[in-house]
């Protein structure tokens, strides 16, 4: 984590962005290399079969691996993200997420995602690439 | 659309699941082939940058196509989702996503989608696989 | 297509590509925003089942969308590609691509693709992404 | 590697397919969880600028994933898989590619792999999903 920025820090601006707001998403470990953040588990984020909606893991691999891309000081935008739904997000008070660096190139950074539970079971598992924005 | 369901009724299921409901999500049309919806642009859905975030484009996406494998009757899980974010959904009033059936099977259901402002100009596209449960 | 070159000089150029040549490769129609492309189903291009190789279909969509990418005149390196099998290669003469653009942007382009056979079937989709290297 | 088949067994069976022999693909590993198999560098297998073709390189992480699929003694067909490519694949000798299962379910069997070059550097990474044919 460069720039001198904390956790908290970052925390403060990904919260200014409502959606992020309304996850309850939050970084918890930030390096150069890899991040890993967290959300609640709640009914409110769940599909109708009960187990968490799709588009909430997505979200939170992107909100995590896009600060990892970010954290060098770039902005980034989101050039494509994929998921792949291992097994359901049911039963957990947490749903955590890690990402790490595959390569951080001069205008794309690519990282690769996991989703975990509470007891460390894979969920899912992505790929994320991002463009870095003003130099 | 099969099992002589009304599109309200699709609505009324999908609301029943906590964060479609969060999101606004509706459908609009479905047929044998294709389907559409959309959801309200929102502050609250939004990035610290004031576009809409791309866990919500996401999530519209996974809930429209989903309904759209799911809509011969047969329950449905997501096998994977790609999302390429080719313009900021800013500027609008409502997010509209239309999918259509690539390849129907035995097991897997493929969909293409793609995401659409106020204006009609395409924003995003992607791909979801979605495996078929036991009926 | 730009640059005044004509469908047979970019298919000199790809020919020049050993494995473009291995494979049989050519580009069969080229516009601003679509293009066209065949290589021949032969068994040397097969699985141990004898449908054509997966890598096969994914390298010449790689070809077709690359070449409708360069087309304005940039070089070009592939970001990212997705293909999904949607019904297996099999019983024809030749195997066709066309490739649409999505989004011609100033750093990337995005290009849809799908793979058909001699009596027009549907085999495969999928989506790639392009970067511009410097003019 | 179960079903009591050697790795020169299943080298066998995958030089029966032309398309695995015409790119000189052989497996060196295979566990319950992971493999590993690699194809020569040659020009034949590059493009028009020299390096080797993405198809290439999709092809090889196509097959070493879907041997490790398979290789609980069920046939498997491909359902979807995508590739970054980070780095061009150049001077080397050998291209490697490892995979390793995120998970085998029931029908469906899901991989990530990552490409290397003598010198171990990570080339290229991506996801492939396989289905399992009936037993």
């Amino acid at each position: 984590m460069s720039e001198g920025k904390t956790i908290d820090k970052y925390n403060e601006v990904l919260g200014s962005g409502g959606f992020i707001k309304l996850l309850g998403i939050e970084i918890l470990e930030l390096s150069e290399t890899g991040a890993k953040g967290r959300m609640p588990f709640d009914a409110k984020y769940c599909n109708p079969g009960g187990s968490m909606h799709g588009g909430c893991l997505y979200s939170l691999a992107d909100t995590v691996a896009g600060t990892l891309a970010y954290s060098k000081g770039f902005d980034v935008t989101t050039v494509d993200g994929s998921m792949h739904f291992l097994e359901p997000a049911v039963n957990t008070e947490y749903i955590y997420c890690t990402a790490n660096i595959k390569r951080r190139g001069k205008h794309l950074v690519t990282c690769d995602v996991e989703i975990t539970n509470d007891s460390g079971d894979l969920l899912d598992c992505g790929i994320y690439t991002f463009f870095k924005l003003s130099d």
